[in-house]
């Protein structure tokens, strides 16, 4: 893996990435001049017992591109300035302009709940330079990269001492609110590991007390003595499979088969079997209707909170929000309000339309 | 209150609610004549350490009615029955045909992962006969009487050994997946306390040990000691805020002032000005933008687990879809995937919006 370090003009970093060396002579381009001013802050929710965070510089974006504009192409005339500079590179990665965690580090207001700095940090992660292609369209060794650049980002940014846990996320398609079209994601630098991987940490944590192993490395092992009716890929290092407990029609989960902390301690055999795995995902999920599939990706990684994990397993849940070709599952009271999830579809229904899909990764 | 309780056809409960006397000739249609085969299960979810329930029969529903069918409208012509019959009621409450728990007792699939029977209960709650009206249009003595029904329904249903938690809610408006404009509710009866409230009661156990109440009676004093500023309605016993925690850009709270533990509790001082604070919300809601602001309104009770709850404390929390007159706030990466909630707007901001639209009581 190849790598840049830039800075933008206004302050923000851009780091470029290659499966070949990048040009030492590229410069970082910015739609901005000026630094960000105001800084996001985080409320206490004192019913949930979880912080919120509150960036109202958001809502007063006065950057209103024309709608040929894309800000995540490569920049062609420097009087119309994009986030990447064109060159040879493969992945881009650079600090958000409108981050959620992380700007600033102004005193929070005083209200009536505890406030704090909304410590942390919000990166943008370009998937390739074409706007037309998709992760999932990506050469096997492109998403190895990508793979290695998510290994990067979460060892840099957890290594910082308000940093507890690092989520890279791609949302995909205007069901799930993305406008942008250019393939790409994000990653949450949170101060505090937030209210769902703490969930899913302390029901691991006790699992491989009592087990001697963590909840996902028993599920898998089960799915494969089991006969793998759920299973859309398995390799010799990696996996995918609808979960036997999909809270969406057509939930998959992407994992290495031997429990892994975090991308950075993959070896190459595990990432090579994991970009086939997530390969093969992607692309089933665009033939299933012939067309791209929307989905929320995240890949879970364990606390960068200085301490030892040994019942964290690496893994991708995708969260596509069809439940049939035309029709939306929408979250309502029970899953909203409840957190408890109703399904009409079963998990090997929807696997068996998975598994019929075709696809060639190569 | 009056009610009339009958049993339909297909074998499924309806109870008929009334201001006044209701007609005891009155028999229970429904437009199914056959008792619902098929039985829902839950499964355990190990990594979240959930259950999550499965209905597969509610995929293959047959009954695909004309679009003019309105199966909450009063039966009119016996040869097309609905769910309720013509005659003197105001609200109706029957079980849910297609209900994702409590149908059945066959046994449950064996699995790589635990299962049970889904236990509980769900019921179609009909707030008015009039399909055109909407749950803050109705008077004030109507909304008093829904106040009562779900008393009387968390009462009924909490009783039961298989029953934890009882969530009255609504959901509103096509952009939360709602197709059936008769203003209508639902209760969901769960065989265990659901994440949300196991959470919420968790938090405020702890906060009610360490402080002698709950965090919801110290918010609401904390929020009227300092001015009101989030507040969009203050009466004697109730009140409705824009929560300073917010997690939609509209969200609003409604609660009795003083501790109650569910519907049940509620003096009728207490609920006479409950529903006067509801209906102010909602009004406020509609007025907005001068159309039907589509939400999700949920009512927070006490666990039914047998348990003493000193520190519950009745309330409804609203997360309607926009966050601007034209924009839907969707939850993605962060929110769905960490649990973790990123906000463009100050609640404060909102609150005042809200304080401005003008509202009747009538």
């Amino acid at each position: 893996m190849h790598r840049l370090q830039l800075t933008k003009p206004d302050g923000r970093q851009l780091t470029l990435y290659g499966r070949e060396p990048v040009d030492p002579g590229l410069r970082a381009p910015s739609p901005f001049a000026e630094p960000l001013a105001g800084a996001a802050h985080l409320r206490w929710h004192p019913l949930r017992g979880e912080w919120v965070t509150y960036a109202a510089y958001r809502q007063g974006r006065t950057f209103l591109p024309p709608p040929e504009y894309n800000p995540l192409a490569v920049t062609r005339d420097p009087a119309h300035p994009t986030e990447v500079p064109a060159g040879a590179w493969d992945v881009a990665v650079f600090d958000n302009r409108f981050p959620s965690l992380g700007h600033g580090a102004g005193a929070p207001p005083e209200l009536i709940v505890p406030t704090a700095p909304a410590a942390g940090k919000c990166e943008v992660v370009v998937f390739t330079q074409d706007p037309q292609s998709s992760l999932g369209a990506l050469a096997l060794d492109h998403i190895e990269l990508l793979l290695q650049v998510w290994g990067e980002r979460t060892q840099l940014l957890g290594e910082r001492e308000d940093i507890q846990f690092v989520l890279p996320f791609e949302n995909r398609g205007a069901e799930v609110g993305v406008t942008l079209h250019h393939p790409h994601g994000q990653i949450y630098a949170y101060p505090v590991v937030p209210p769902v991987p703490a969930r899913m940490q302390e029901v691991a944590a006790a699992h491989h007390a009592a087990k001697g192993m963590g909840p996902l490395q028993q599920l898998i092992e089960a799915e494969r003595a089991s006969g793998g009716e759920r299973v859309i890929y398995q390799g010799s290092h990696a996996i995918a499979f609808v979960p036997v407990c999909a809270r969406y029609p057509y939930e998959v989960w992407v994992a290495p088969i031997d429990p892994v902390p975090g991308f950075a301690a993959l070896n190459p055999a595990q990432r090579a079997d994991l970009a086939r795995a997530l390969k093969t995902v992607l692309l089933k999920y665009d033939g299933l209707w012939q067309r791209p599939l929307p989905y929320l990706m995240a890949w879970y990684q364990a606390p960068t909170d200085g301490a030892s994990h040994p019942e964290a397993h690496l893994h991708a849940q995708f969260y596509p929000p069809y439940r049939t070709r035309d029709r939306l599952k929408y979250l309502a009271g029970t899953e909203l309000a409840a957190g408890f999830f109703a399904m009409d579809a079963l998990p090997e229904e929807k696997a068996r339309e998975l598994q019929q899909v075709e696809v060639r990764l190569a």
